[in-house]
């Protein structure tokens, strides 16, 4: 069950690069929520490769199929099943993989564990897995946007480049005005010939890739093994290529003094005449805590950030083990793959903290876990 | 269920600050490991305040009783439950933080989302309650012993002060030596004197303290959803102050290439005659991966490194809102608190990975999950 | 882990026949309802031996002692640990059973499986271990009553004599009547008979309990695999010497017609000006499903039956193998023991049934997770 | 996630009766497995309506096609997804019950909780829900069997007709060669008569299920709340139509004495030269608990029966109401359905128990978890 992910609101993933197909099984989102393929293609276009010069050529059509789940346009409360077949999948020879692990890929560790791995573009260790994340991801984001809660993700380095700090309300828009997912329009220029003086090397550069949420309410998460930023942590590492997952001010905080980072309380708004505290909307002066604190969102923006290792497939020659000679060989990555997959990664990253917010969002009783209505139905009263 | 973690080897912790006692269950460890009383209590002694100057002052005896799960000496299969009980607790008065949520703590979100917050010492949210993981990493380290994993913890930075590298079968026994628990001594004395710095300016300085597993085989962990680093991730974040969390190379891949730190592979040792990859011992040159790719060990030492926030606790002057009076007011805390929490995480960390191991190595079949004697046995044959 | 159940509502067991202490950690119970030990002890005296001439001669004080979880008398959200000491263990000879087991016991099965076993008093396979469960259905019933629904228990088998129908409104009462929890005072006092023949034996008889659980909404459980009566049979047949369970018309229907037992669909009551459904309150004229159609709650009450073995544990000499030499023996159980368990198990059912049925409510939103006052200002507006 | 179900060896079903497909994902099947449709669909072919004149006339040819999880002829340890499309449904006019729950049926609890009801064809709620679970007993009974284990089902009643018993060595055969997949001949006979009986009256009639598993090892199950009978009875009680479950003597227990039915031990082959007892093979001498004894196995044949309620969809006249106009009416319900449901319950039942015990096998550690080709080295050994 290892390829089920969430609680209540819960993925399971299925399906490798070169297999038929691939695709995920989204269940315990509730009846009533309006939903098509396009909720979801939209999301996936955004993964796709061959948008650009900064990713692989590679063409891939990902159109999604939803097998199950929706009746009348909404979803009926059954597990809904999305699909993209792998249509084009090319016979190219995979062969020189087989027994030669790639460095840094999984392929070795695969071997080792299963003892039958399909190499064939990665199998199930492909990044195409991630289609699977994404389907999910794209139902996540539709529901929680219902509670106006939104996710967005960009760019922040590449490299030694870093992004200037940019308004939160206006990171969707701009990230999406270049290839690179930057929201700052310079260093995102700047970005992109970095990525491409790599790509004529042959070699690939890692980044640092930060998603927001945006009014999530006080209150998801529990305090000891079922902490919102645990959650978020394990969501966030178990996306391929991240070697690193920071909340809030992350690892600043280790050179910071607790008079420089608590973040004090004030009062935001005060709709209240008669002393009662839920009429009091608190903030914080500062969000150093990344909207989350005892591992409770306190309803600032939550804010998360990963650290993606360059691609490891680059057409250098690299030292591996044959392992059916038990000799040390060399080896040559053919194809052409992504020179930085931070890009694409927006996408991915979205989608894994969309999935745990919507989870919490429903174990924490702001979503009735069964029929949308009922939510509305309260807010009638 | 969120006061539990792990899938088989699991832990269910209970307790708080100022209760009658704090303990764990812990459930899934096989019958026939030899454990007793001082096995938890010297991991205990590890984590307890008021055994330096750099530490609170507090007094806490923290002494176990093991309740369940021992017979003639040895676990025989059903759950172990540790407690501490609460012995000393001092009736001080803490009802100044009843209607003021302190900066940095968990205080205002607790009060959010549970509406009753036992604020006594901060409750269940306090760092006493990592009594129950230490309880549970005491276990499972035992556990892991018996198969050679050997699981250590150091503090390599304290504010801008960070430690030379050190070899890894030192770590050990030279973070023992001084109160910081920091490897490098030279570095260990300038933590200590900025620590003393902070204490004595009633503030606080944060940390990074690194985790490391060695031995452990290749093949623990799985490639999607139950991803090794995802669970290390998980458990690691929910160290409370953890507010970052980096696998081998971290955050450092950001500005690197693949053809930097692509692990290359080698074979280290070759009992083989016929050519059988299982006698042939392969490990890579470099390590950036921290020995996990794809999500499953590949049998490098696996090493994590989270960054620790500075204790909030602080006596100087802070913001906060009266959520009785519904007005912005400001707090002082009182009491004295520990000027860098990192030298008493070392333990807790150790037993956040231990714990993860642990439920790996029965999970993926490396440890019999109902009787030791049976991988005894095995090696027999 | 397999010592937790309950996927929100949960309780982890522990604890042995002979060791320190039994109990059981409750997590998932929302904060703000008010508990203290008495409502727990109330149900554990139900359970105790030594209180009749039909039930085991054994004194056992069983006082509970709540470890954690309460504070200002309501709960707070945190785990809830019930623990009780072992404080009379006498230090009996149970040398005997070491070696042979003991037929109709667990003995033979744990020693396989764990190879370590605590065979004072049966260990952790001792009916002793229901004190567990019987805290948490403590809990649980408690939680339930503040949403007005009752779970109740009563005797309706033992051996050939069955007890007649009893209004449901009377069945708590009447049962509580008589030492045999049945609610048939003639057959009762037949049933009582019957068991005192069977001790003056040396042997002991099995029976029949039911329980049923009144005022349970429509909605609870879900469809496929976390079907409201799959979790039920479950949690019953977990009891010890639990060999069957029923819902509703049970094995009646393999002699039955859809004509004969097709719940038909009536209305209740009218309270609709508008046409508006929500303001119907639709029933069935029979209630042959036991309220569960589809794996969900219909609304009717709820409908269990489970058979219970006779005591494993009789004076009689009989056959079993001596696991030492190797060699066929006989074994003579000492001690004196329930001749017929049922009057016991009643509590521990209805104990099993409530704790489905608060982490369903929770599950289906129907109880807030976190906090009982929202429930309370939801139901104000 | 209420659609998963198992540990370790897990199934996620998905689909409904008139949407585009059915099917399910299953999780945690070690690598190395040979697996093909053909091994599928065999079993699928068995649960097939419209094969005899006493199931359903309904021409339903569900293919299955495999998406997933298999490499070169064999399972990879990845998800494996079996997909039935639903090529023929009909669009029969099902807006009768749109409004109007039939009785009996799962209509009306499914509209209460979710709001949102594909009514036709009964939507998820139908019987060809059951498709996911025999593609996740395929591949649970093929596993199964590389250790030995087999699974069978037959009918033992219908009606007030019962079976006699058959030597469980031929009951398979002799089952499978009638349509009422009863292993008793003559009874065979009778029961066919029957049901054509209430087929001709529009009416339906139900019956038991009795299933099988022998040479399951002794030690799979755990003592209190993951208990094998407790696994086996929620996965029996999870099969639309079921209202009980009986393991070993089931029910007949109430009427037992413990002098009747302790099953007593006995040495059944001793290769013991140096008083070894693992070389001396133990059984029971009778087998009233069914193979399980405290929620562990015992190496005896598992024995577990399901009480199956006859179908509830008839051509007579029943009273239900219009949850439109709110008002009582009445429904006749058109089209052909199975006058007795019991034969295509068989493999229904014997996927559900194979699941548990490929799931079971797993976490007891008999089967490793990641590759069978492990198990089969330590055999060579």
């Amino acid at each position: 069950m290892t390829n089920t992910t969430g609680k209540i609101f819960s993925i399971t993933s299925f399906g490798s690069s070169h297999g038929k197909a691939i695709g995920a099984v989204i269940d315990g989102c509730p009846a009533n929520l309006e939903l098509n393929e396009k909720d979801i293609q939209k999301e996936l276009d955004r993964r796709r490769p061959g948008t650009s010069s900064i990713t692989s050529p590679r063409k891939e059509k990902d159109r999604v199929q939803i097998l199950s789940g929706i009746f009348e346009g909404k979803t009926d409360g059954t597990p809904i099943t999305g699909v993209v077949f792998n249509e084009d999948k090319r016979s190219r020879d995979y062969n020189y993989i087989k027994n030669t692990p790639r460095p840094g890929h999984g392929d070795y560790t695969w071997i080792e564990k299963y003892g039958n791995y399909d190499y064939n573009g990665g199998g199930r260790g492909s990044g195409r897995v991630t289609i699977g994340h994404v389907i999910g991801g794209a139902i996540a984001k539709k529901l929680l946007r219902q509670f106006g809660i939104k996710v967005i993700s960009h760019v922040i380095q590449v490299g030694d480049i870093k992004a200037k700090t940019v308004n939160m309300n206006l990171i969707e828009e701009k990230a999406n005005e270049n290839p690179v997912h930057c929201a700052d329009p310079n260093a995102a220029k700047e970005m992109e010939e970095l990525i491409l003086e790599y790509k004529n090397k042959g070699d690939s550069i890692g980044g640092i890739v930060e998603t927001i949420a945006i009014d999530v309410p006080a209150g998801l998460g529990e305090p000891i093994f079922g902490k919102l930023d645990g959650e978020l942590a394990k969501a966030l590492m178990e996306i391929g290529s991240v070697k690193g997952v920071e909340i809030g001010f992350g690892f600043d905080v280790a050179n910071s003094t607790a008079s420089q980072i608590n973040d004090e309380y004030y009062i935001k708004e005060n709709n209240n005449s008669d002393n009662n505290i839920n009429n009091v909307n608190i903030g914080t002066t500062t969000n150093t805590s990344g909207g989350i604190l005892g591992g409770i969102s306190n309803g600032m923006p939550i804010i998360t950030r990963v650290a993606v290792k360059p691609t490891p497939s680059i057409s250098m020659l690299q030292n591996t083990v044959d392992l059916k000679s038990c000799e040390e060989t060399k080896i040559e990555i053919k194809g052409r793959h992504d020179p930085c997959i931070c890009p694409r990664v927006t996408v991915v990253s979205e989608s894994a903290v969309a999935i745990v917010l919507a989870d919490q969002m429903i174990r924490s009783g702001f979503i009735n876990p069964s029929n949308l209505s009922q939510n509305i139905d309260k807010q009638k009263k």
